[in-house]
């Protein structure tokens, strides 16, 4: 695994996908791994801590979510970005290469019967929190975060660092059609001296 | 009106968000108007464009937003930082001066009974969509985008253009602590040649 890796206190790890990347979410079931990118997915919660993630009926890794109650929300980083395309572009349902195509490599953690996606800065370990109306009506999927870690040379001390790692660590927020844009400039508001 | 405001086609008005913004949410009611920030606010669908936002149980814009069914997503600017922090530190129910300490300016939009934030990049008229079971267990709040603009400087095309714009006009992206993160640097994914 890479030496890199901590864990992050649950209290703080909404702040992996606070400022709004785009995600890769994973799971296994029955044998199978998948992963595929989410640009919807956001923080619920802080205690016990929780997000969202939207989960189109047509994926792959749906099934194995809703069969093993439990998935990975990943932040992929700027050097994973023809990785995060492809995850969010090939199904497993037509291209059972897709993970080994895409560049894939995966993990483990101890204690977590989960798939976690090499190369990330942060991972959060779900468990899904059934809400047949919202997956349902709306592809909703609410998990509570039960593990989560970040890679410490740019998430630490519960903060990103993008300002002083290397820019290939950076996280990716998409937009559409094969754009994406890097997190940017650190900004510190002023505190006022009321 | 600034004149560099100009309406975004609904089908792509997700895009205003999906890079995952921190958001202004604002609402009207009863001769009311308020505005907050949000970290969490997410894409929810394509068609009818849907979102969602979560507004906690103490905030008082969360009240406006019950009561009128209708509320406006924005997405502030770096321009905007401090505006952003205030709205999101203070509140109305103990500051009823809240706006003008903030320095938020409030202009309307025809056909919208509703405060649009003056200095944004873009704007959502979004129509609730009742989900009391949400609303209670996880302050999630969904709604329909009915109306959509954007600063045409920043954001024309149904693409944003933060690389050739002022770096005033990108959005912001929140951790905690006071600490947040402009959008940065445009990546582009190679497209594949088979």
């Amino acid at each position: 695994m890479n030496p890199h890796i901590a864990p992050v206190d649950l209290a703080k790890s909404y702040r992996l996908i606070n400022h709004g990347p785009t995600v890769l979410v994973s799971a296994r079931h029955g044998g199978v791994d998948n992963v595929m990118a989410a640009a919807w997915c956001c923080a619920l919660d802080f205690a016990p801590p929780k997000l969202t993630v939207v989960l189109d009926k047509a994926t792959a890794t749906r099934a194995l979510v809703e069969h093993s109650g439990m998935f990975v929300i990943q932040v992929p980083t700027a050097a994973q970005l023809q990785l995060t395309h492809q995850v969010g572009t090939l199904s497993l349902s037509t291209d059972a290469g897709k993970l080994a195509t895409s560049g894939v490599q995966l993990f483990g953690m101890d204690g977590f019967d989960l798939p976690f996606v090499d190369g990330c800065a942060g991972w959060l370990a779900c468990r899904l929190i059934p809400e047949p109306h919202n997956q349902q009506a709306y592809d909703l999927f609410i998990g509570e975060i039960v593990g989560a870690w970040s890679d410490t040379r740019v998430f630490s001390g519960g903060h990103w660092h993008f300002e002083d790692a290397d820019p290939a660590l950076r996280s990716l927020h998409y937009v559409a059609g094969g754009q994406f844009y890097a997190i940017g400039q650190a900004l510190r508001v002023q505190e006022s001296k009321e």
